[in-house]
């Protein structure tokens, strides 16, 4: 039974780090990376996943889910139907919740949907093998509570079900789960992962906006690592 | 906070009673229902679904995966690009397994992916509700560990990364999981569930085949409870 790892590569520092570990674990040739089409603003991120799947040779697949309708009723920023601006500011100081705790730009459910959808592609496209998923939740994804389906609890818990709802032969790596962003940097850095390649700002513009919670912290990983981001360009 | 049931619809004996024991707890006012289409040969289901919503007057919803390509490449005799016919006879005998364990019948985690689906869903359409997602696994789903993605053990880890995952706002119920089919249906009885509406068989046929697994356990659990099976016409 070979073992394989599918990475969730959403283009950006976190997964593309992963994808680096993935293969220092199972050797390229064992990695494939998925990413998801759910319908949000920075569409640009699946560009970017391609480009690193192609950096590293790597296939790479897409799954489409805006057409489902599961999303169109949700009122999350970050989707194409909202008129509303995505926040500036860290995350940390995020104070638009709705009375529930929600943060705004929280993608109702998301980490669930695309963690089952991926194994349950992965296990029919390697039903004889031993499948590895990675996520690349980290620890600052749930300061202040802000991504519920980010939390230790909930990958815990994804963990469990997705390994005892496919007969032992699913498990979810979530390797960064306890690091903070700027140790993912370092993690990543010491791989020589690409980072010039990956896209992270929540705004789908032609550059990173600077100000979303997004790339503040992502400024702030590499400053801690004394290390100039290598995706900005000078002008 | 209202609080508010989703009830994952199949047509079958298991989902519909779970609907009445919905309705009996929440109010057909608080209840809607969902079916998912993902290929299945049998998607007659989704008739006998839309029919048992509107004999209860509940809203309906089909989510449609089938054109995301996360089962294209699977080879389980349920979906249509199977050429491979159903197994027949119960499936405690069914000894059609791959080397791993799974049954020819089983559909890669779709349980997972179906409630993750449906508890994005439901937590878009109402983000200001407590919600319950019913999920109508039984005790006969998981002898001789038939279905994975049924059994005690995922159903507790989905119901944690469910809750986890959403702040705490969406709960998974599945009231029948240490339930027989028998006795399934005697609750269901209890409850005067509409069960002539209901479709069972795994083939595609205009009437029951009365030789695969579902065919032959749902006969049972009618005849263990001493009565005809209401979807069953006399010729």
């Amino acid at each position: 039974m070979a073992q394989r790892a599918v990475v969730l590569s959403s283009g950006g520092i976190d997964s593309t780090t992963c994808i680096g570990i993935a293969i220092d674990r199972f050797g390229a040739e064992n990695v494939a990376t998925v990413s998801f089409y759910y319908g949000q603003k920075h569409d640009k991120e699946l560009e970017c996943a391609k480009r690193i799947a192609k950096y590293y040779g790597l296939p790479h697949k897409v799954i489409d889910i805006s057409g489902t309708g599961i999303y169109d009723c949700s009122g999350c920023v970050l989707l194409k139907q909202s008129n509303k601006d995505v926040p500036e500011g860290a995350y940390i100081d995020q104070i638009d919740r709705d009375p529930n705790g929600m943060v705004s730009t929280y993608v109702p459910f998301r980490n669930g949907l695309i963690l089952s959808a991926v194994s349950a592609l992965a296990l029919s496209l390697y039903p004889n093998d031993e499948i590895w998923i990675y996520l690349g939740n980290h620890a600052d994804d749930v300061a202040g509570n802000a991504y519920a389906d980010c939390s230790p609890e909930f990958t815990e818990a994804m963990q469990d079900a997705i390994f005892f709802g496919t007969y032992g032969k699913v498990h979810v790596a979530s390797p960064l789960v306890h690091l903070t962003k700027a140790q993912v940097v370092k993690r990543g850095l010491d791989l020589k992962v690409p980072y010039e390649l990956t896209w992270s700002c929540y705004k789908g513009g032609d550059k990173p906006c600077g100000k979303c919670g997004t790339c503040i912290d992502r400024a702030k990983a590499f400053e801690i690592n004394g290390v100039k981001d290598p995706a900005i360009k000078e002008e």
